[in-house]
Parts: structure tokens; C-alpha cells; sequence
């Protein structure tokens, strides 16, 4: 805590505008203010800080970093690499920033800070920041002459080819970084080099008549700008974020109809979510941020609309969006789309795509949804990534990453160290801390209890600040204790307990999957000091208003069965099939446990099953035993292992939804 | 006439603002409205336009227009040249705009489409034109690996070295060709393209905190930004001129010292005339530009402290400026120059440098003293630069060009076609046509007659509009004729007839030059209708205010004896030396016409001179002979012809000023 008011200090010597216009009605915890003291995500947290930082580092030092020096350098003709590598590294950084806030580290700041001075020399003198370009970075196929890919994607000059050169996307995850180096250490120093970049591109592009009427092809520039605003108190930043929405789709001033971009209607007019899954979610984000920021209804109704079809149609149980690798759309005019969602309930399970960032966009639309409408199923939405579909892209010891995260396998997936594309190893980096402050969050002297994570915890009220400190063995338990502290004996405030779906009934909120073991209201206990709290569920939370005292506890007890999962009917790859799932947790059978051979086995509809332990990697983690059939019937003890956790002991089969024997 | 009203109407169509500020309290003529119709200029102007035009777009084609059609293709790697080559381009499509304003050419003007079409793809989508960069243009040693002089000019990225890049000169100059085809065919096609580059520009530097502060190395911008303003009624353009000229010599926001780039102090506290003479002549028009459409005083006080300090002191008899190819001040802080000028009284005449770019800026800088001033001692050294120093630098054939113009030779100039740095012709071809327009001015319902050439002429005065029709033998005769012709018989206004400083004893305005043969104002008569008008000059002027009737003409007779110039004691190079000029004709002695000897002959001071004719390549110009001596002592009988006219018959000798025998 000293550590933060010190940051506030520096921020205002800084002379940082204090932002204070409107936003959400609904604040999330300041990440600096939630420490994660044990359980399930201390190992994650610790791995992330300690391991994946320094892997993700080590690689970039390799083949990105040194394009930002050569850049500084201005060594023309020395990039390496894609175009958009330069994000890469401003991920990382945010990642690390996010570490530093909580874990003080003179030598990573140190090495942060060398690091971004060769950044502020590589951005040009007026604000832009591109290391390929800067380079002069031109790659052509050797035998026929013709630019080649990373030269058809960066456009031959600067915003040439903003649909796919990614310099807008870039900058974008430069901004976030700036944004977090500066909230850890209070150093202005990258936060600068984006105020000049955002300068530029504010300058560049808009609605003036020589201004560039282009959308970014990759959306993130929109939410980024949200928090360079919130950061700086320049609402031109707001206005270019709003700017860059309403560029898209609009077919008066370009033509356009790449569903892939989202580009192919203006954003507040779409109700179906399109294309590139990852584009498709920050663009969510920026919406909803945007819509926060300036009161703009529009964007509010096209984003509700869209979530409701993407978690009504196009969500697949592990939390994972975008279904396919490659999708060609029925409506000619749309197209095709790569890593992208398909049509309405054409999700597959062996051929899904759902790629890593994909479901961290997802978990950051959700928890965005939850600040504007303050509804645990947004909740609902993000817990289920965050412990499945997300959790599978990066491995347990911290250093391989799943890029696509299926459903099913015959043995063709492993994780890897790295990627030519290797977005989604720097996303988790940065992902990972942000999760402890989806923890809680305030709406003036309203406290939002959300996930179920062993925390140390400040949360600021309208009346005064609170102390909450959580206990607790979730996902495999579901007993959670929190004990309150509050400013001053007495202060009163209304604690909201979210009861998550998957504990009264509703896996996700909507139609698309189902409980086959429902769940009664009666499965889930809430208490203070003992008492029993009256279980009135509003938006999904029990709410707690009384007069808080130092040392009161509350106590949320849910029955944690294994549960059958069942698909909406008209998903034809889930068809006669079950999952099975034990609170937020989805299982599957992986084939090292179980012969060699998990693809094909059938499960019962009333098959019981029975607590184990599998040590995967020296985790000893829950595991379920059942019995089940292979496909020619004969019988087989079926091991069951935590989704998250496949494929740590080498690659094999592996399936979630099973038929049904 | 009728072609001006048509682009009237063009240009209301195409949405031109109409600019409405305050401007020069004198206006010059349209350049549309004066057609030279006979005697000295009009084989120059036609020369100009059939000839120079062609040669100088022929040698453009080979060598720098290729550089736009490639950046329109984004052929990368396909740049030959030096980066302000551009600017050659830009400065011929102005030169033919001005001969399409009074010379339609449905074929010129196609071929000015074409080309300008391929400059507006050429420039990059934000508006940067500047085919090196476009075109990935790097240029090593291949020994060393180090960059090359292109390289180190250009800077390895935009805007990184604006001190010797020339990204702004280029554009500066097609702003100004812009407004000229604007102006000559109603056509916006290039004007479109100037302001979106300048646009960009605005948005990129200024005093705003993540703006670049830096001032352009080669001035240019400042007057062309001055023109756009103009043209479209921007007030942001006008401000970004002013901008450029507040960012020089700011020592509080860049180290700078560097008086070649007339950098080395704020230009309102210059008071002398210091580095590359063509930068600090277009510092000085952007000055007196803004400051008459600002009403900035500081800009004119410097500016008429500057003019003072170069005819004063740095003025060759020639009307060129920047004697020295390059000069080393002895402030060692001001460092070295190049093409410069050097200090007062510094006026060699073997190794004058005196570029034929800085004679057309001076001139260009005088035409705007006199629009603030209404003086006619700056039309004086306006007059000394087009009939002199200028006017070497093309040959009569107007296909050769000299870039110095020194005032003496022992044989080693001689004109070329063209240069790696063809600034010079390319200078000329669109300086000629504007010479018809500085012969008049108006202010209100004053006319002002400045310049002896044959034309026919429309003013705009308050009360309505007069033609003006002009008959002279000038330079090589003293007598003019002006025919006027009032929109209506009757009408009132002043004529201001400028008598020439040579002829009422001044050859310059100041003490530089003397005449050792001094005329009175009795040599000088004026008449109306054959009735003399009292010769009581104002500013140089003499007046004649009167109700004017169709058919009115003013007769001008000047006495046009052979004069002898002295320099002032100060200048050494001239020291014991006298030069020889009739009217506003300096004369030479050249080895052709002298047995092949001309450099060190020698004159007496009481010589008497006879008129004679030469041959100058089918040419015959009015000669003088005189006796003189060779070094020697022998006698010899010299000829001298009109300076400007000197090596079209091979290159030798050629002498100015005269050791006095």
C-alpha cells in the first residue's frame, strides 16, 4: 500500500492530469491494491512473474528487441521478423509493469528502463513508431520479384495498409504498457513516447478532409486509447478512440465489407459477431469503453446484442471464441476470416480454433460488461475462460503456450516455447496479474465480491476505504470465507456476493449449454459471522448491507457435484454428447491416462463418478474417475483430468465431449 | 481577358476561399493581366516558354520525374538522384502554369495533368510527398558502409533532418506550382495535393508539446505557405509560415548556431546578412509576407535593417548576392556557409559565386520591400538584378545556364544544359514570366508604373479598372510611352511614374556604387499628352493625378549617357577599378571581341565611348567601344557588350571592372 500512495505522489510531481470525467459506473480494483496471497492462483501468479516474464524476455532479446535498438541505431535494413513483433515486446513490458506494482524488482526495472529508452530512439521525431518501416524493412519473393507477405502486409508506405499493416494495433499495446509502467513506478518516460505517438496518429487520421479515412485492421488501438485518456486526462485521445469506432463499416467514405476487420457495417449497427475473434473482441472492449467514457447508448445496445450472440450461439464450453482456423462466410459480400467465429452454433470440437488471445479478449469484454451493467454473467463468462480455455494456453511450469485451444485432439497438439506469431505467450504474461483485480469492485458504497481468489485487498468506498481478506480452496472447493476490515468500525457499506451460474443451474447464461444435474438455490450458503444470509438473488449477487465491524467473516458455501453438460441441440458437433464439469472447472479425458486412447470413449448420462488424484508435471491436481466404454463397447475405468492441464505429460488424444454409451 | 474571368468562375465553382485579410498595402499586377507585347522582354518570354520550358521538362524526364511516376507505383529502390530533386520538378510545372496564364496550350496543359496525376499518387496517404523516402531511397559508401552525402542529407527517417533534408523546401515549391496552375486553369488537381501536405506539415510541427520544433533548413515553405493561404483563405497555413520563421535561431529549444541556415538568431533580432544567400533571400520574402498579412512589425523592422545591411554592403554591381562558394566567419560560433554570403564589403569579382537562384531571390525579396514600402529604390535593385546578374544565367537560346555569375573571368565558365543540382534553370523558367507582372502596382486608386516594358496591361483600381498599354525601347533607349485607357473617360486616379535611380544620379540606393558622371533631374522629362509634368519625385516617384481620358499618353525620357561606376573605398576587389553601364545595363569587356585578352585591360577614368553593334548569336545588342591599354600599356580599342550577354561565343576572358589606366 505505501508503495501505491508513493506512485500517486510521483504521479502528480509527473504533473499527470487527474482524470475526472465520466467512465463506468462500476470501478474495478486497482491491480496495485490486490495482493494474491495463496490457493489456485498464487502458483499461477508467481510462475508468471518469475518465469514466463524472463521467457518471454529471453525470446524477444532474440528476434524482436533488437529490432527496436537497430531501430534506435537507425541501422537500415537490419528488421527481422513480422511487422507487428514490435507488439510483442510492448506486451511483455506491460506484463512486467503489472509484476513491478506488486513485486517491487530494482533489476527488472532497471532492464525495463534500458529498454524503453531504446524505444523512445526508435519512435521517429514525430511521434511514429513502427520498427519494420523505420528500417526500411521491404521483404520480396526472391524468384518472381513480387512483395511478399510481410511486405503486402505493411503497405509499401507509413498507414499505406492499415487493414493489415498493424502500425495502429502496435502502438495500441505500446499505450497499455505506457499506461502500467507508469502506474508501478511512476516513470513517465514510455508514457511520453505514447502521448507522442497518440499525438501523431490523433493528428493523422479522421473525419477532416485531409485527414486518413482509414479503421485500424486490427482493433486495440480503441481501448488503449481509453486508458491513455484515463491516464493523461486528454480527451482528444477519447475522441480519436471514438473516431476510429465510427470509421468502421462505413461504406460512404470507403469500401468495405470485411467481415474479418469488423469492418463490414458501422459497429453500432451489428448484432452478429464476425470475422477475427481477437479483432473482434478488443473492439468489444473499445466499445464498451468508449460507451462508458462518453454516454453513448448506441454502442451500448450493438454491444449487448453481440454479446447475447456470442454467448447464445458462438461460445465454446471452455470459455474459447472464434471456432475456426479459416471460415468462409454464406453471405458472399462478407467474405472469408481467419482464427474467426463461424456461423451461429457451428462450433466444433477437434477443429476448434479458439485461439489463446481470443479468450482473453473474451475475459476482458466480460469483465468490461460487468463494469457497465454490474451482472455476475458477465462473471459467469470470464470465470469460465479464465479457468479453462484461457488456463490451457500456458503451461504449468509457465514456459509453453497453445496458441488454437480444441476441444478434442487424436494427438496432434503440443505446446510450444514460442511462435513466428507469438502473440499469445505475451498476452498471458500481461493477462495473468490483471485477473487478481477482476476480483472485486466498487460502485460508491457498494462492494463487488466476483471471483474466488486468495486475496489481500483494498477497495475504495464513497464512505471510506475497506481491508477484505479472502481464504479460500476454490475452483476445487466451494467454501470461501472473506473477512472485512473496514476503515473505521461501523462504516457501512453493501457487500455483493456473486453465486455463480454453475451453482444455481446456469453454466453460462443463456440457452447454449446445460446442467443435466441441476442445481437447487439450496446448494449454495451465504453467512456472516454465522448467520445465514437470506439467499435473494439480484443480477446474480446476494447482497449484504450492514454496518461492517473489523473481523467479520463471510462465509459463501457451494455444493461442488460433478455435473453433466449438455450442448443447445442445434450444435451439431455436440450432438448426442456430454461434458463434464465440477464447479467453474471443465474436465477432460486425456489419453495418458487412460491407455493411450480418449478421442472416442463414451460415458453414460448416469455414470457416477468418483474423486482421484493425477500428478501432472508434481501438481497434484483433482482428478474423476467414471466408468465408460470405448467405441467398440468394452469397458474401461475412465480417468477424467482438469481441461487446463491436458497435455503436460506428452501429446495424445484427448476429449471433452463424450458420447453418450 | 476573357480566359482570367473563366478561372474567376472555375474556381468558384471548385469552392476556392476567397482570402480576405490583410495583405501588402500595394498590390502587384495580376500575373494574367499583363501581356508583354514587344521589344527587349518579349524574345526572352517567348524564348522562355517554347524553349525552356521543353529543355527543362526533357532533362526532368530522364532524370527526376521518373522519381514521381516510381513513387506512384511504389517501386521501391528505384530513386536516382539527390533528394531536393523534387523541387526541379515542381518549379518547371509552375514556370508553363504562368505561360498557360496568358499562352493557352491545350497539349502543355495535358501533359501537366498527366504528370500532376502522377504526383498526387505519388504522395503518401497523410499527405508526405517526398519520393527519396517513398521510394526507400539509402545511399552508402561501399567501402566504408557508411552513409553517403544523399543519406546524411535526407536523414534515415522523416523529419530527422529537416536542417538539410529538404522535405519542406520540395513542397514549398509545389505549393507555389499549385496555386500557379490553380490560378492558370481553374484546375484544383495539385492544389489538392498541396494541401494535404500541408496539412500534414501543420499538424506535425508547431510549439505544441509533441510537435517537432525544428525550422526548415532551406527556406521556401514560408513564402509558399504564404500563397496557399492565399489561394484557399487556411488561416492555419499563415500561421505555420509565421511558426517557421519564430522557430529560427530559438537557442531555448535546439542548439543552433548555424547562420547558413540564417539559424543563429531569431530572425527578428537579424540585422545581417549571413549564410547561403537563396535561403536567407526567401527567409526574407517569408518575412515580409507575414508581416503583411500578420501586421507584425518585428518581421519588417528586421527585414529593412537586412535590405539596408546587403545594399549597403553586400550588393554585387551586378544585383547579385552571395559572393562567396563558400565562406568561414570570423565569429567562429556562426561557423562556415556555403553559396554565402560573406562579410561587408567582401565583393570579389573573379570568384564571385553570385548563383543565379540567390539574383532571382533578391529580386523576388525587392518586388516585396516595394509592395510595404512603395519605394522605388527596391524596383531599382529589382531592375539592376533582371537585366544583370540574373539574366547571365540563361543563355539567348534559353537552353544553357549559368549557376555563378562572376564578374570576371580568365576563361573557365561557360553555360551548361543542366547540373546535378539544376536548381538554377529550372529557377528561371519560372522567374522570367513573373517579370511582367512587377511593372505595375496599384494601391487603392493609385497606379504604379515600375518597370520599362512592352505590355498591355488591365489594373484593378478602387474606383474601377484601367488599361494600360506600354511602347518602349528600353533598356537601350530612354524613351516609354504609356497609353492609358480608363474603364470610363473621366476617371481619377494617380499614376506613379518611377524614375530610376541611374538616372537622377544613384545606381544604387545607397552608397555602395557611384556614378562618376552624375545626371540631374534635368536628363529625366515626363509629359502628358506633350505637356510636361513638374519633376518633383516622392519616393522615386513622380505623380500624376488627373481625371484620365481614353487616348491620354504619358511619355518617360531619360538621358541614357555611358556612365562610370565606382565602388566604395571599402571594397577591395575593386579598388582603383570603374565599371561601365548605360541605363540599367552593366557592360563587359570579353576576350572575343579583344583578341582573346579582356581580363586585365584598363580604361581611363575621362575615356569617351562610342556606340557600335555585335553579332551575339544572331543577336544584335547595342556595343560601346573605347581605348584602352593592355597591361602592358599597349593600346588597344576595346569593345563592351551588355553583361548578361557575355560567353555565348565561347568561354574566355571577360572583365567587368577596369583597372584605370
Amino acid at each position: 500500500m505505501k508503495r501505491n500512495l508513493s506512485i500517486l505522489f510521483l504521479s502528480a510531481l509527473a504533473g499527470v492530469a487527474v482524470f475526472a470525467g465520466p467512465d463506468y459506473p462500476i470501478t474495478p480494483a486497482n491491480i496495485t491494491d490486490v495482493a494474491v496471497t495463496g490457493g489456485f492462483w498464487l502458483p499461477r501468479f508467481e510462475t508468471n512473474r518469475v518465469v514466463t516474464v524472463r521467457a518471454d524476455f529471453d525470446k524477444c532479446e532474440m528476434a524482436r528487441i533488437p529490432n527496436f535498438t537497430n531501430a534506435a541505431a537507425r541501422t537500415w535494413g537490419t528488421f527481422k521478423g513480422i511487422p507487428f513483433d514490435d507488439s510483442d515486446v510492448y506486451k511483455v513490458i506491460e506484463g512486467a509493469a503489472y509484476t513491478l506494482s506488486t513485486h517491487p524488482d530494482p533489476r527488472l526495472e532497471a532492464y525495463l528502463d534500458r529498454l524503453i529508452a531504446q524505444i523512445a530512439k526508435a519512435q521517429e521525431p514525430d511521434g511514429y513508431l513502427y520498427t519494420a518501416r523505420t528500417l526500411g524493412f521491404r521483404s520480396f519473393d526472391e524468384k518472381t520479384g513480387k512483395p511478399a507477405w510481410g511486405q503486402t502486409m505493411m503497405g509499401p508506405v507509413r498507414w499505406s495498409n492499415c487493414g493489415s499493416s498493424h502500425e495502429l494495433y502496435n502502438v495500441g499495446h505500446m499505450y497499455e504498457a505506457a499506461v502500467a509502467y507508469m502506474q508501478a513506478t511512476g516513470k513517465r518516460t514510455l508514457l511520453d513516447v505514447a502521448i507522442r505517438s497518440a499525438d501523431l496518429i490523433d493528428r493523422t487520421f479522421g473525419f477532416g478532409p485531409t485527414q486518413i479515412k482509414m479503421a485500424p485492421g486490427h482493433e486495440e488501438i480503441e481501448l488503449a486509447l481509453c486508458k491513455l485518456y484515463r491516464a493523461t486526462g486528454e480527451k482528444r485521445y477519447l475522441a480519436l478512440a471514438k473516431t476510429f469506432l465510427d470509421m468502421r463499416g462505413r461504406k460512404d467514405l470507403r469500401r468495405t465489407w470485411n467481415a474479418n476487420l469488423q469492418d463490414h457495417l458501422p459497429v453500432v449497427e451489428q448484432r452478429e459477431a464476425l470475422g477475427h475473434a481477437v479483432r473482434a473482441g478488443y473492439l468489444y472492449c473499445g466499445m464498451a469503453d468508449v460507451a462508458a467514457l462518453t454516454g453513448d447508448s448506441s454502442y451500448v445496445n450493438a454491444i449487448d446484442a453481440l454479446w447475447e450472440n456470442v454467448v447464445g450461439k458462438k461460445l465454446h464450453l471452455n470459455g474459447g471464441i472464434g471456432a475456426h482456423r479459416h471460415v468462409k462466410y454464406a453471405d458472399a459480400r462478407l467474405g472469408s476470416a481467419g482464427e474467426a467465429f463461424g456461423d451461429e452454433y457451428d462450433l466444433p470440437n477437434e477443429n476448434a480454433y479458439l485461439e489463446t488471445c481470443a479468450a482473453i479478449a473474451n475475459a476482458l469484454w466480460n469483465e468490461r460488461m460487468f463494469l457497465f451493467h454490474g451482472d455476475a454473467k458477465y462473471i459467469d463468462v470470464l470465470e469460465r475462460v479464465i479457468y479453462n480455455g484461457f488456463l490451457s494456453g500456458i503451461s504449468l511450469t509457465g514456459d509453453e503456450f497453445f496458441y488454437p485451444n480444441p476441444l478434442a485432439s487424436k494427438g496432434g497438439y503440443r505446446r510450444s516455447k514460442w511462435f513466428g506469431c507469438s502473440c499469445c505467450p505475451v498476452n498471458i504474461v500481461r493477462f495473468i496479474p490483471q485477473i487478481a483485480s477482476f476480483a472485486y469492485a466498487t460502485r460508491g458504497d457498494v462492494a463487488y465480491w466476483n471471483l474466488f481468489i486468495e486475496t489481500d485487498a483494498k477497495l475504495k468506498l464513497s464512505s471510506d476505504s475497506v481491508r477484505l481478506v479472502q481464504k479460500t480452496e476454490y475452483p476445487w472447493k466451494g467454501a470461501s470465507v472473506l473477512e472485512v476490515e473496514p476503515a473505521k468500525d461501523g462504516q457501512r457499506f453493501a457487500l455483493k456476493v456473486r453465486v455463480p451460474g454453475w451453482a444455481v443451474g446456469r453454466p453460462v447464461p443463456s440457452d447454449l449449454y446445460s446442467q443435466t444435474v441441476p442445481a437447487s438455490e439450496g446448494d449454495v450458503a451465504v453467512a456472516v459471522n454465522g448467520a445465514a444470509v437470506p439467499l435473494k438473488l439480484d443480477k446474480g449477487y446476494c447482497t449484504i448491507d450492514r454496518a461492517w465491524r473489523k473481523g467479520d467473516r463471510v462465509e459463501v458455501t457451494m455444493a461442488m457435484p460433478v455435473k453433466r453438460i449438455r450442448a443447445h441441440e442445434k450444435v451439431a458437433a455436440d450432438k448426442g454428447r456430454l461434458a463434464v464439469e465440477r464447479g467453474p472447472v471443465l474436465y477432460c479425458a486425456e489419453g495418458v491416462d487412460n491407455g493411450g486412447k480418449a478421442f472416442d470413449v463414451r460415458i453414460a448420462a448416469d455414470a457416477s463418478f468418483a474423486d482421484a488424484d493425477v500428478d501432472v508435471l508434481g501438481n497434484r491436481l483433482p482428478a474423476l474417475t467414471t466408468d465408460a466404454a470405448r467405441a467398440d463397447g468394452a469397458a474401461v475405468k475412465l480417468t477424467l483430468i482438469p481441461y487446463f492441464s491436458w497435455c503436460h505429460r506428452g501429446a495424445g488424444e484427448m476429449q471433452t465431449w463424450f458420447a453418450e454409451k
